[in-house]
Order: C-alpha cells, then sequence, then structure tokens
C-alpha cells in the first residue's frame, strides 16, 4: 500500500489544492492532507479554520466523487520526521511555474539529506489554475474581492466571511 | 482611445520606471501610473513623496518630450477593480528578468479570472537597466550610497535626502 | 499612427497566432503579419501554402470581428532591414513560457544593435494555448493525429490535408 | 490497476532512465517502456539495439529487486494515441532541470488537448544524476571517452562497442 | 595578487559555504570571507557567533589543507564599497539555481553601476550540496532536526547547541 | 601557476568572446582559447579561418594591452581529455541567460563525473553584450547585414567577407 503526504499550509484551501488532493487520491492509496504548522509563521486563517476547511472540502470529494481515501490533519516539525512516524512513501507537490520548480527541487535534496527513504511526485497544475495561489486569494480577500473562482464552492463561504472579519 | 495603467509601488521611482513610462506614453493614448497603495504595507517613502515624485517626473516628461498623455494617481484596492472603473484597456508590465517573468504570468492569469476584458502589454527593460530596481535603490540608500545613475534626475535630490532623514 | 510588425514562420498557423494577431489588431493602427522567409530553412508547408493560409485567416477574422487593419506579407533579410523599409514601429512577439523568454530577451538586445528605433511589444499566450505551437502541430501531423483543437477552423483543411499529401 | 507509460527514445538507456524505471514499478503497478519510434529521426543506436539494451535492463532489475511489472516496447505515432490504445493512465517524465520542465509543461498541455484523460507524474532525477543525458553519452562515445559513469552496468559493452563500431 | 571577497550572511555556515570557501582560496591569493552586518536584518545567529564561526572554519582549512590565504571579517554599508576600500579585485558568488543565478544576475548589473572596478566570479555548488542553504539549516533547526549533514563538522556543536537555546 | 581553458566554436568569434579571453587572462596566469573541434558539426567559418581570427584577436589584446599569457589552439576529443593532457585547471564559461545557465550546469556536473580535477569558472556577459552570440552574427551574415557592432574590430574584414563568399 502507497501513502503519499501532500502538506502544505493551506492558507486559504484553492481549486489548485482541490485538484492535486483528488488527483493524488486517484493516484495513491492513500493520501494525508497535512497542514504543516509552524506558531511562528502568521496565517490570515487559523490553524482550526482551515482543518475545518479541508475536512469539509475532503467530505464533499467523498461524497461526489466516492473517494475514501483521504485524511486530514496537521503536524509540527519537519515534513520529512512526520514521513517517518507516518510511513508515508511519497510526498506530493503541486508545481505552476518555472520559479516553483527551482525552489522544489531544492527541497527535495534537502529532504533526500535528511531522510532518504521518502520519494516526491510532481503534479502540475491545471492549466486553468496555473494563476491560482493562496498568496493570490489573500490579496484579493484584504482588497474585498470576489474569489469564488479561486476557491471551490464547499469552503467558500468560509473563506469570502474573511473580509467581513477582517476588516472590522 | 486606448488607456493603460502602469502600476506599481514605485518605492522610489528609478530610471527603469522613467523608462517604461515614456514608452508607454508613446505607443498608447493616454497612460495612468497608479500607486497601488496599501495601508499595510510598509515603504520607505511615503504615499505622498512617492506621489510628488511620480508628478515631478511626469512634468518634466511632459515639458522635455511634450508628451502630455500622462496621469498620476493613486488607488487602493484591486488594480482589476481600477481598470474597471477607470475604462484601463492594458495593464503594462515592465520585465528585467526570468524571475520576474514566471511571477508576472502568473498575475496575468489571476488577473483574467476576476476582469478578463483587461490586456496585458510586457515591456522589456532597457539593457543598462536590468540592474535597476527600487529595492536595489532602498538598499544603497540604506548604505548611504549614491544612487544617481539608479534615478531619474529631476527626483535624485528627493530621493537621496532620505539618507539623512533616515539615518537621524 | 503605429504601425506593427508580427513575424514568424507560421509553418502552419495555430490558434495561438491567431490569438496574437486579434490582439495586435486591437493594439494598433496597423499590423502587418510578416512570414520570414529563408530559403535555406525547411518547411513543412510552402511559402505559398502559409500565405494563403494566413490570407484566409486574416479575411475570417475582417468578415467576423470586422478588423481591416491586417496585412500579410513575406519578406527575406533581417526583420530589423524589414522595419526600416517599412515604418515598423514595433515588434510584437507572443511568448508562452520561461524558456521562450530567455531567448525571446536576447534577440531583443541584439535588434536594438542593429536598429535602435524599432521597439518590442510581448504579448502572453492565453492560458489555454501555452501547450500549442506550430512545432507540436507538425509533430501531430506527422502522427496522422486531428490537429483541430490547434488551428484555426478556417485553415483546418489545409492543414489537416497535409497529412495526405505528407505521406504519399 | 494502474498502468504509467515511461516513453523516450533511449539512444542510449543512462542510469538516469534506469533509475526512473524502478522508481517507476515501485509507484505503479504496471510500467511500460515505450521507445517512441521515428523513422525520419537519426539514432546513434538502431531501434533493435535499443530495444535489446532495454529488455536487458529490465531483465536485470527483475533479477536483482525481484520487479516483474515493467515491459518494454516500441510503437510510433502519438504518444497520447499509444496510452488510448493500451490504456495507460499516466505518462511518467523525467525532470532534471528548469529547460527541462519549460518543455515538459508545455507538451502536458498539448497533451491534454489530445487525450484528457491521461495524467502525468514528474520525478526529480537523483542528485548525482542531472549531469546524465543520452545526448551527453553520444558526445563521450564519438570522442571515444569511458562512459561506465553513466550507463547502467549491464547495457555497457553493447554501449561501449559502438565507439568502435563508429569508427571503422 | 588577486584578492577576492566571499560575502554573505551565513546564517549559519554551511557546508555548501565551506565548498565554495576552498575552492576560492585555490583560485586567489587571497580571499576575504566577509559577513555582510545589516543592524535591521534579523538572524538567528549573533554577528559574533557567526564570526567565530566562520574562522573556527577558516583555522580548519588552514589546519587541514594548509591554506593560509584567507581572512574572515565582517562590514557594514555596500559590499562594493567594502571592495573599494580594500582593494578588492573579485566578488565570488556560489551559484545553486537558476533562481539563484536571475538574482544573482541583477546584482552584478547594479554593482557594475557603483563600482565598475569590481569583477564577479560564479561558482557553482557541488552537485551534492544543491539542497543545502542558511535558510534550510534554519528551519531544521528550528523543527529540532539534525544538520550533520548541511554543517561542517568543526562548527556542527556551535549550530546545534541553538535548538537548545532556541527553545528556551 | 593556475591554467585556465576557454574552450568554443567561435563561429565566428565576437566581442562577448573577446572579453570573456580578456577578463580570463587577468584571471589566470595562462589562458588558452581553445576550438573544440568536430569534424561532422558543419560551421560557416573553416577551422583555419576560425584558428587565424583567434589569433588575431589575441596578438591585438597582447599588443593593446600588454597582455601575453593567452594561448590559441585547436583539438578533437573530449574537452576533459584536453584538459587532462594539458594541465589544464579551470574551465571558463561565458554564460549570458538564463537557459544557458541550465545547460551549463548539466554539463560542469557530467563533467566532473569525467575528470573530477578541473573546475569550471562562470564569468556573466557584459551588460551590453547579453544580444551578442555567434549564431545571431551568422544570422546577420546570411542576411548581408553589417556585424561590426558584434565582432571585433581587428577581424571584422575576416568575418564580413564571408558574405561575398557565401552568396557567390
Amino acid at each position: 500500500m502507497k501513502t503519499a503526504l501532500y502538506a502544505g499550509t493551506f492558507d486559504p484551501v484553492t481549486i489548485g489544492h482541490q485538484s492535486i488532493i483528488i488527483r493524488s487520491a486517484e493516484l495513491f492509496d492513500k493520501v494525508i492532507v497535512g497542514i504543516g504548522h509552524n506558531s511562528q509563521k502568521q496565517c490570515m486563517f487559523s490553524l482550526e479554520e482551515r482543518l475545518v476547511m479541508l475536512k469539509t472540502l475532503v467530505e464533499d470529494i467523498k461524497e461526489v466523487l466516492k473517494m475514501d481515501n483521504i485524511e486530514v490533519t496537521s503536524y509540527e516539525g519537519l515534513t520529512v520526521d512526520f514521513c517517518k512516524k507516518n510511513k508515508v512513501d511519497y510526498i506530493i507537490r503541486g508545481v505552476r511555474t518555472n520559479t516553483d520548480w527551482s525552489v522544489e527541487s531544492s527541497i527535495v535534496y534537502a529532504n533526500k539529506l535528511l531522510n532518504e527513504r521518502v520519494g516526491t511526485v510532481f503534479l502540475l497544475a491545471n492549466i486553468d489554475e496555473i494563476g491560482i495561489s493562496s498568496s493570490i486569494v489573500r490579496d484579493i480577500l484584504r482588497n474585498n474581492g470576489d474569489v469564488s473562482e479561486f476557491v471551490p464552492d464547499v469552503v467558500l463561504d468560509m473563506v469570502q466571511k474573511k473580509i467581513t472579519t477582517h476588516q472590522k
């Protein structure tokens, strides 16, 4: 059985993430969606909010696509250490641009030095999702924009609500 | 009539910006130079200082090159929303390096999702301006260096003065 | 009046080219689509075939979009020399990927040394056309594939016919 | 059951290819190593030689690593058509450098237009194999060099022999 | 006599830095390893700690490799100004990835505008050090990981100790 | 004593090459400019013509800049083998763009596998030479253009003459 980790900050989750999660669940026996939590890093959405978002999304995928091999969790510490403890065979990385790629390849080589047993599999962003990232969503939210083209329907309310909260 | 927006932070304006402004004014009927203002982002120069700098520069271009189709303004909110309200047809982006390019192409695709009517036109930095950017100018200023090769003559005093101010 | 040249080999024309031609015609007063002809370079389609294709396409754009500022021609010699003779103000370049960009920026700097009066404007490929290029179309044709998603409808017959011709 | 295709020219096979084949066989239920054959493309090694090399290598992997889910074949025509006929779910691509990546992402988007059911999975070259490619091996062979660090032991004789053949 | 500066933040020093220092000392008559100090930039290791680390490392290189042409220092202000004052002929830059390269080439061109007499020499990271950087080391430290594969043996204690200090 | 090799095809030599040769002669005790000769590769200029060009250029550098540590030669076979036989310590590579860089880094890693004793030093193209390459010069020559901005004065006649020869 092949287990894969799709790790990220998911601040917030986007339709780009959604697509990688679904494609990973097709490819692997078990997929763990893991929020790499770092108490020093400032996020727009709290860890709890992000966990709820991801769980809502995964519940929806389960219902609509009949995929029940996806788990959601959060972890502190190094991703490679999480992989050791949870018998993760592969780390999944979504890549959109060349600059992503440069950064990603450095990380793979660093991870190999820390845990040589874990592999990495890259999935390319769908073509219509190249312009979609959490940081762009946050930027739109800060400017009271509409993120409905960027965020899965099922979590849109949770994300869009941030505008009101954020501005009070 | 084609209207174009050249948006940026201009903290401070450089001869690279000057070149893009002039070339844009040759290409379009009307050019709006817009300072995208974000109260949370910390700048070395205040919004007022930057507006004065850009207006001084545009006044100079008008006098020397007889170009009177350039306006200066600032705005809050999303660039694509500014474009809708001001009937902007094109966003102008100056590109210097490959890394710029990667970032820029993502932004174009995100903007298309938010406002599909606005186009984007890329102008390449002049070859002798590849090493020139606002962040390098700020770095030189912080180290009391001479920025006369990086900043238009007409605003040099305003920029260089920052060294004294900054260090008191 | 601003005149722009969109130069290429167009072997054959793709929907990526079509999009750049239409966007250029919106941006400039006059657009020349020029086939840079080089008797030593081997093409799948003859110069005559490519001229017919482009003229058919431009005729169609004229009819459907009411744009009558596009001309088609071919030329030998350097692109910058063509620009001098034909009072071209701007060269238009379509860019799809980072690798494209690296190559393009070198060409711009070389052109500046040969003719400093001509400018260059870059247009980014539409997001759904990133995977589309003449060389991919030729590769599909060589393998008897279907290019209907890659080539404008109005020239599809001319292009697809190549399969039969090519294989006899 | 997930079937993946690892397609290439393998002119000749390298230890970089060997590594991707082994990692693919760990990841998928069945892996087809397919030589994309094109009668017009000139290769240093004949199709027969390349088939023998790959089969020898796969036989060795089977013996040493007890992996029996790898097949070797050759095909003409488009890779996406091969995938349709052979119920291939994923195309595997090995990536070494940024330039590779740019090229690869274009191909993925083109393939999607031709066959939207096939996915693509990217594996990064092992760090010590970044400098290894078939074209570098051919270059060394043409200069009578030693390719033992570049080619799997089990096919080294077949490859190195080319020097003598090539120079007669 | 050729003098070269290898400037950096060294927060902390890595085996990638060590390799560049040794290779620079082979190439130049004299090598200055300079910590570019900036009181506003927050570092994990204090300037004093970093100076001790580098001096320990250079002492070790002197003993083991018999190289006595390396000096360690720190400086404030622009790197190009340091070069002028210290008759530095060349700046040494280590490059690992394409993204590094883009950034580096901009800096070279900016430096030329400030001090046209200083040259720049690029050394490529050793292949097994592509995944190694100070920021990755800091990330591992923050997560209580083991950095022994990333940091020279002779300073490992000083670096690893940070975990305890950092977390109290 | 440090000896460096600047290898290339020099078909023909450009002012970009000239700049790298001069900067290399400042940096190393001895510089060998080596034409990597490959009887199968078709060049516009014969090996003899290229040797004469480089020798003329080096003679000029000797006279004008008083540098007498540059030799010109040609060689067949692998560059790393030439380095072994001629006790070359460093290979010099000129880099202009990101795409260059990707290719170059692969070559360095391949060379390390063949000859681990030789180092590689990268010099960045001068900013005003980014658009200059042998292939662009050949392209201009084929189109009867003027290459005086691209080629050192002292060899301009030899290069420009090609137009007449080439077209008869």
